[in-house]
């Protein structure tokens, strides 16, 4: 067992006069000065963003924030019918979910886009070209033998066009991040729409997967900007379920449906138990 | 048991070419156009902030947002040790412990001033009057019968002021928050540091809490507002701990000093066993 | 900040032949000789049950592992479906639910008889008489002026009886433990039902609350009993859903049905915007 | 969205009379009849174990449930610090660890073993012998191939045997699961130790693995033992932090000696913020 490993961490600390947060004044230059988005970028890149950075960074959280009555919202909801005193825990099991069906696939075409292209930020320009066009079809080749869905395309509702992706790169537009990623992101969409026969547009998990790689933010911090801004989304639901409750309503329902067909039905024996 | 109650929720709804978020079309109202922080104001109140409550919401939340290595980090980390293919579940474990010791306060001061000054808001004048001084003084009594402690004063380390508290009122102010809740959470303050003999500050908590009072937030609300910061903050520590790991070092220390006592000893006996 | 206060565990310990719990040998006194109930009393008492002990311990756990489709068992299944890799997060968000509304009644009962009968435990008689008559008349007032509910009485479905109590108790005659506690219950049981005017019968929560109280274990531990038998019940739905699965559809049609007054939906307009 | 599958459970029913789980009747053939561990069997399965498995089930439950001090339990205890009155959450929290690093290895080696191995169970002798060999050669080939770890090998502190494997096959030879599958984990444990030259003993959690195969328990339930049998000790740990606290020291001096070489530094500058 190795010992004595110091232990660091350069991420805050107090005195009793001051707080400092990777290195900045938490009272002064943090407080009043930048809104709760930037306030996230310097978390986790330990910097502030310049304004398109926060333009940006801060449009990618709001897409992020809220998708209605999903899965983990209502995870949050009927943890709250429950416990109602510990709100945290509500919020918790909401965040529990997003694991690797939901948002996965943010964190997945960042790693896809990030592995194709190590060094393209700000590359040899943003628009299509053989380069990116034959490193789509590698892309898109090698799920195909895999038998793996490619990550941020396609969308069960929003069809043909997902509008958060169409807002996000206009943004991406005016910041300056609409670089080699994007583009080798759409020409990963037209490759697998030729090869699949559909149409598969980018979605916003795509279209954030592409912009995380234009800002130099690592595939684990896209997964965390989702974290982060569904526990946002989470306190609205838990506060809502708290005035207009629907957790109850939805339990009672599917238990009378799920076991009416065995209800009062016993088949068990006194032999074959256990010590 | 009830039945055929509707479910209704009114946050959020997809079509194929839009969503709506409180009535806002997220790509067009939102994305690009509002901060993270005001997107929080809208999942909590129905509607965005103006530009007063823009600046001073998230001030509270850039507050909230980090508090270096406590309990609540350390069980993300620890966590994180054990399933870093996981991260939201790093970040869950992280909050659960925003519960009454710590996070507590925030809520305990709002509710305590709310009760107290139940229509108080925009009040007769913002400076400490009669009027005030007299719920104080009733306050202190009450909670020193019941040998409860006074929400949102006083701090281990910030001493002999909370420098959070003065950044947060001098924005008050700056933003027309500074009223009837802010002194009343000073007159508690003076009364309690009477009759204890000795000062108690107005503590972060203690300041957020009168805050979120004059911005009319509920109590509810005050605790979710620490919820969504501190998943900011998590998600922080759990990006350090990936890079520069504490948990298992932290773990081996903590193992080999508390179990040193026992290692070894033996006193079951085969007898005396349950079936 | 208190400093240097030694870390201390008397659980267990390791060393490279040999694993000490609670003071016997994992390998020798305990795999192979005890059953998994058994092993939860050994870590909520420290020492091992006698047989009694052991029968009326496992009664209770198997009494609290399932119960069918209920908010945490959908909380677990809405997690699994977004995080199928992760099977303790599913079950850790179905215990998130345990709190004060379902499982709570528990300790509460436990909790009131402890503290009308603080040495009651093998009593003068286990029937009810003048002296518990009293206590359980003054319990019952005390709820009604505060308003609280009494824990551990009525059920929605089990009724006029919970079977399960009407078990329980019968182990507990068997056993040894049908005791003062018991009997409390029970007048608690008839003063509230002609205080109420309607058949208020002892719940499988106040049954275990009281058979906790006559075992000698505290309120938190009663608490802990249901954590860990729901953990058992949890895994069972999470490999069902896995195999049959509830989650998406109910999120469908919850969704569907909660937002289909709204969808399409606007009324935000671009001025009243924050920074 | 597909719409109207039928919502349907196999597990449990309640009728106001009685209580069916898994086809048996709860009150009368459970409670009193079966252990706790035979409880969990049912979850599992679908059915009571005979003798023979509910004694290595039993076993195998009941050495899954203390660990001492490890990073989950630590997650645990912080948890509990902050939030005492969700004790539900602390567990919670602990569990949230148990993923790929710690826990996963149980799943891992009942993967690998059924996958070598598809029928095996029961099959044409339990001595090793040349298939088997060849079997666990490749296997160790194709895991130094990809660099992967092979998983239930090896302990950083039982050597040079884990006690708890001994004590696991020798139960499995009383009780009749002592076949194919475990003699091809020692196998794949003498072809391991050969090619890395050094003793690569079967753990605890390589033992368990194997065992599942031979009980026909996938790796999915493999891993769900775990889960359910750690809450059990989380218990256990959140009980003793309650009245014998180390998580507040421990905080203490992790926050002291991490942030100590940054305390009072700041280097933030007012330029380069965000909006």
């Amino acid at each position: 067992m190795k010992k004595n490993t110091a232990l660091r961490s350069d991420i805050a600390w107090s005195t009793p006069e001051a707080i400092g947060v990777h290195g900045y004044d938490l009272c002064h230059d943090l407080m009043g000065e930048v809104n709760f988005g930037d306030m996230a970028f310097l978390e986790v890149t330990g910097r502030l963003p310049d304004a398109n950075e926060s333009r940006m960074f801060n449009a990618i959280l709001v897409t992020l924030v809220e998708h209605g009555i999903v899965p983990s919202t209502l995870a949050a909801r009927m943890t709250y019918a429950g416990a109602p005193e510990a709100m945290q825990a509500a919020v918790a099991a909401g965040l529990l979910g997003l694991g690797s069906v939901f948002v996965g696939s943010t964190e997945g075409s960042a790693r896809m886009l990030a592995a194709a292209l190590p060094d393209g930020r700000g590359g040899q320009g943003a628009q299509p070209d053989a380069l990116l066009a034959g490193l789509a079809e590698e892309i898109v080749k090698n799920h195909r033998a895999e038998k793996k869905i490619i990550p941020g395309l396609g969308h069960p509702i929003h069809k043909p066009l997902d509008p958060r992706t169409l807002r996000l790169f206009a943004i991406a537009q005016q910041t300056g991040f609409h670089g080699r990623y994007v583009a080798l992101m759409q020409c990963v969409a037209d490759a697998a729409g030729a090869a699949y026969g559909k149409p598969l547009p980018i979605n916003a998990t795509g279209a954030i997967g592409a912009l995380c790689c234009e800002m130099g933010l690592s595939w684990k911090v896209s997964h965390g900007l989702g974290v982060m801004a569904r526990a946002v989304g989470l306190v609205g639901h838990v506060l809502e379920e708290a005035k207009q409750p629907m957790a109850m309503e939805l339990w009672h329902r599917a238990e009378e449906e799920a076991t009416a067909h065995s209800r009062g039905k016993l088949h068990g024996k006194a032999d074959g138990k256990g010590g």
